[in-house]
């Protein structure tokens, strides 16, 4: 059996009002998923030693806070780069859960092949998770078809989005537009998401165009410095009306819990 | 007259056993002075939107702390782009102060020349500071006569460290040897500094070269994003035995006190 994790009573009280109502139906009319953006960064800022090397920095307590939060979101998402590096499980691991999140995982260009062994998918077969929706601008005929099926019988798919949508060209890397990844989730009846990683995404919502899409923040800090060449959140370079830079993502509402060696922060980004 | 800040006892006593005991007198035959590293960054470890550009990122109460720990040392110390870019006062301004800190300003090459108008010499002439003492490779000889007079008529003066001990090139930059810096602190008197920026001198620090001579870190975190451009903490990659990087810096004995809209964080440097 996995490991089970456990978060005090007292610390989730701390956090409810960050989160989404939790006896929210999965269709309760709103128009956008609740979004909350979360990860656990270094003192630099830092989510990993090196892109695709995957780095413990947050001790236990914010580990089982993460898998708490996971109870209380209808999805968890992340970007494609993510699932490569890490192979995770994206389930929750907390005693006492009564639901698991729907994986989200953002793959425009297909670049993740899935496999029976992949940690997901042994989670979904223990009944210890959900399969993963694949959001991807590949189209439905080009799909490959071991892939479809074999998220199929695990009860996953892909969920074609538009590339008539996808409006953002990022150094040759084409992206989704934000509000058609939410959209899509809605669509699929997940009324809540909690976006995790990994560096392209978090920086990509902390850009001031998408802070109105983002209902909640909870990071995490661990008490290192990673050093030079790792992956980094920091979003880009914003310019005030005179051209000289502004900080490109005020919190607002903003209150930190010690947890363990680490600290947890939470606020709300200003739209 | 100048603001005056107050800092509250409480948080003054949540701090005490971080700080060079408040009594130390000033030949007290220790073989080096008491290090605190101290600095206030955005999420994304941003010291300053811009090189050269001051950034105003901690709220009041982080203000206030960082003139009570000044009250606390006997030298604050900054490298020279930190004075070119802020023209800093580099006193204290805690209502109360009994003492105020020396300035010690890191600047190999002399790239600042004193002038009168200098907010570090006004302080000095209003009776709210002390003035400088520049730490310099530059020979006694060679040094500018009006800038040496200046100094004299203040009480401050440049510090010849000899060639022969700057044993650091880093990017064609010659850099002090820290024992260096400390030996010559200590020489002049100075049982304890505040080394308070900028972002080369404090990276210099958090290389795992320099642990062991910082005895006391304590870290303001504002809740802001500055975005990429701005200088950072961010110490040099270290390579662990088998070649993979690994954290450049962890910090033990650690505790969290959220300020204001900051969080403080106190810790040490594993030697």
């Amino acid at each position: 059996m996995a490991e089970q994790l456990t978060f005090p009573a007292a610390s989730a009280a701390v956090l409810e009002h960050r989160l989404p109502p939790s006896g929210q139906a999965s269709d309760d009319g709103s128009e956008r998923p609740f979004v909350t953006l979360t990860f656990a960064t270094s003192l630099d800022s830092t989510l990993s030693l090196a892109p695709g090397v995957r780095t413990r920095l947050s001790g236990p307590e914010s580990k089982a806070m993460t898998h708490y939060l996971r109870s209380r979101h209808a999805a968890i998402l992340v970007g494609v780069s993510t699932v490569l590096a890490d192979d995770p499980a994206l389930n929750c691991r907390i005693a006492g859960a009564t639901r698991q999140p729907r994986p989200v995982i953002l793959d425009p260009h297909l670049r993740w092949t899935p496999s029976r062994g992949d940690k997901v998918l042994q989670a979904c077969r223990s009944g210890a998770g959900l399969a993963p929706f694949i959001l991807t601008r590949v189209p439905t005929p080009e799909l490959p078809p071991d892939g479809v099926e074999l998220l199929r019988q695990h009860g996953g798919k892909f969920i074609h989005v538009r590339p008539s949508s996808v409006s953002r060209a990022d150094g040759g890397r084409v992206r989704f537009d934000w509000r058609d990844v939410l959209d899509a989730l809605r669509a699929q009846g997940l009324s809540s998401v909690m976006v995790e990683g990994g560096g392209h995404v978090i920086n990509s919502l902390l850009d001031p165009a998408h802070h109105g899409l983002v209902d909640s923040v909870i990071v995490t800090i661990a008490p290192t410095w990673l050093g030079q060449g790792g992956t980094v959140v920091c979003p880009d370079r914003v310019l005030g009306s005179g051209g000289s830079p502004v900080p490109a993502a005020r919190l607002s509402d903003v209150s930190w819990h010690p947890f363990g060696e680490d600290v947890v922060m939470c606020g709300r980004l200003r739209a």
